[in-house]
Order: structure tokens, then sequence, then C-alpha cells
């Protein structure tokens, strides 16, 4: 499999940590979002959206949308399960990834930032506050139900990792780069600390990917 | 069952186009979002994330996230399906549906748009124009895989409703109010009027619901 990439995309970072953890080798072709390398038409004509990631399979086709992406692998390659068996605790994990993949990173991607810098005239400090802003209000909601709710365990929902937390992991790199304290959410951190334990994580960090600058 | 939500949040028609579709009955409590309603105690005491839609399940608890309670339904209640039999089918209508989930809704949700007023200053011209541009580049998108792709039918895959349509047909609501110019998108809009065709669309929409102004 070939999974179109960006280094510091953090919705390509979901899937990179999935192919991780289900033991899949791929290969990586790197888009370069400040180059606009995804807008290239021979990437549009695999992913009409022009956004990353797409995940190449040989014989079937182009996959797009990191969590449709990740879905696919559970389904056909269920082990190790990147999410619970019963239905209420997988809806409790896609909810926990979906504030993630919904609520913060679509509104803070740099498309948005770019659009907001040259459309709209905002200077640099506002617009690192605006992406500030939408990470910490996910965060709150996050630590609150990861800090209150039963399931939560060593990990996200119980004590192995699965789709919430590859969800979380990146999420909190953009965090650190727009400089949101981190310090109001400690069991985010606590889950970071026993994700970053492990290889398929370190594996998938922006540094360890071949068009890191 | 009990649906939090509000008439006009699309996130929350789609919860009640899936209800529909199952045939499964429920309540609506309506929080007003223009009044904050969804930031009052009791409902983050439901919902820490202190948006609509969350489904109060008796004797359960509280789910969140609308495309997360929608694949619950899916999972508890299967029949009429929302998603393909295959997991490449699967994946495909996943991928749809996220277009507008993740990459169109959340960015020109009212949120993010009184962030722009208040927090940025903006105008009202400049802040329609912000929703319209995501929205158009979303649509194009959808246009281009719906146009070109075989598993296209009568809806979005195929000849039955599904997760796609149920997530596209709200979103076209949002573009109407903002003024979008949908006749770039024809087979966007014969999707929806194949949907409009339908009781369990036409009961969902915002001027049925109870808190409808």
């Amino acid at each position: 499999m070939v999974l179109q990439g960006y280094f510091r995309s953090s919705a390509a970072w979901r899937v990179r940590i999935a192919l991780n953890l289900k033991g899949l080798g791929f290969a990586t072709v790197a888009r370069h979002l400040r180059k606009r390398e995804q807008a290239a038409p021979d990437y549009v004509a695999k992913n009409p959206q022009g956004l990353v990631p797409a995940l190449e399979v040989p014989g079937q086709g182009v996959l797009t949308q990191s969590l449709a992406i990740i879905e696919w692998l559970e389904e056909t390659k269920p082990l190790p399960p990147l999410l619970p068996a019963d239905p209420w605790g997988r809806a409790r994990v896609r909810s926990l990834a979906q504030i993630v993949a919904c609520d913060i990173h679509p509104i803070q991607n740099l498309r948005v930032l770019a659009y907001l810098k040259h459309e709209l005239g905002q200077e640099q400090p506002a617009i690192d506050a605006f992406a500030r802003h939408w990470i910490e209000a996910g965060l709150a909601a996050l630590e609150a139900r990861l800090a209150r709710e039963a399931e939560t365990g060593r990990f996200c929902h119980g004590d192995a990792p699965g789709l919430a937390d590859l969800c979380l992991v990146p999420q909190l790199g953009n965090a650190r780069r727009f400089g949101v304290e981190l310090s109001p959410y400690p069991t985010v951190l606590r889950i970071e600390a026993a994700c970053a334990a492990l290889p398929a994580f370190q594996d998938a960090t922006p540094d360890r990917q071949p068009d890191a600058e």
C-alpha cells in the first residue's frame, strides 16, 4: 500500500499509527502542503478533495478521509482491534476520535489558517490564537470525558491503544506547535505518554518521516 | 430515546434522518444554539463538549457526535442498512460522509462564524463568504466523486439512502442559507431530490421540528 501524505499532516499521522498498530507495511509519497503539492493534477485525479491522506491499495483503488481509511483497515485486518467489541464502547471511542477529527483539526487546519491570513487579512498572533482556541475547547471536552468516564484506562478506552488514541496524539503535536498550554489536561497527557512508549506511535511521528524538514 | 438537538443544527438533522430511516421513535429536546442553551450546566453534564446533538438511550447513557451515534444505530439496529455490506463500499460511503462532517460543516458552524465576528471583527459579508468558500470546496469534491464513481446510483451509493445521503442533505440546507449557487453540482442536486421524496427525509427537515422558528 502507498500512503499519500505529509509528515506534519495530523490526519496522515493518524493513518500511519493505525498501519503500524496493525503491522501493515506501507510506502510513503509526500505531498508538500505548503508547496500545494496536494493540488497537483496527478493527486487530484486520485483524490478530488485535494487533501491528504489518501491510501492507495493495489488492485483496488484509492481510499480517502483518515477515519474512513482506518475503519477499512479495522474491517479488513481486525487484529489487533482499534475499536472495542461492544457497540456502546465503539460509539464511545468513535465519539472521542470525532471530537478531534471533526471539531478540532479541520478548524485549525493549514487551509483555514491560510484563509484567515490571505482572505481576511489577519496577523499571525490572531491566527495562532484562533488555532489555540479550537484546540483548547476540544481538549477541555476530551479531558472532562476521559477523567470521569469509567472506560478510560491506560489508554482512552481500556488498556490497549485504539482509534481515539491515534487521533489524540497527533492533535497534541499540533497543540504544541501553536503554543497551547497543556497542563490543564493531565489525563490527556498521561494517555499520550502511554502511547509514546509504543513503537507504532514512535515510528509515526513527523520527525521520522522521509519528508521531514 | 431522546434527541437533544436544535432544529437548524445540520448534525442533529443527520441523526433525525437516521432514526427515521431505521424506524426508531424518539422525543426531541431543543437546545437553542443562539441562546447558548447547549452551554447550560444540565446539558454540559450530559455532553462536556457543549455541542448538539446528543442521544439519550434509556438505561444506557448518552451518546454524542452525530457520526458515532449513527454508527451505533447501524450496529444495534442493522436494518435497513445505512452502510453497504462490503468493506470497500463502506469506506467509500464513510469518506463521502466525512467530506461533509469533517471538512465542511465544522468550519462553517455557528461557533466558528461567531468567532470571526466577535473575536476577529469581521463583517457579515466576509463571514458569509467564508462559509460559502468551505461549502463550495466540499461540494465540488463531492460532485466530482459522485459524478465519476461507478457506485453512485439513485443515491450516493447505489439505490438506497445511507450515511452519505443523510450528511449531504442537511449540508445543502446550510448551503442555501449562505447563498451558495448550487447549479455547479447537478449530481448532488439529483441525489438531494431523490432523498426529498422519502418521508424519512421529509420528517427530519428543520421546519418540521418542534423548535422551528
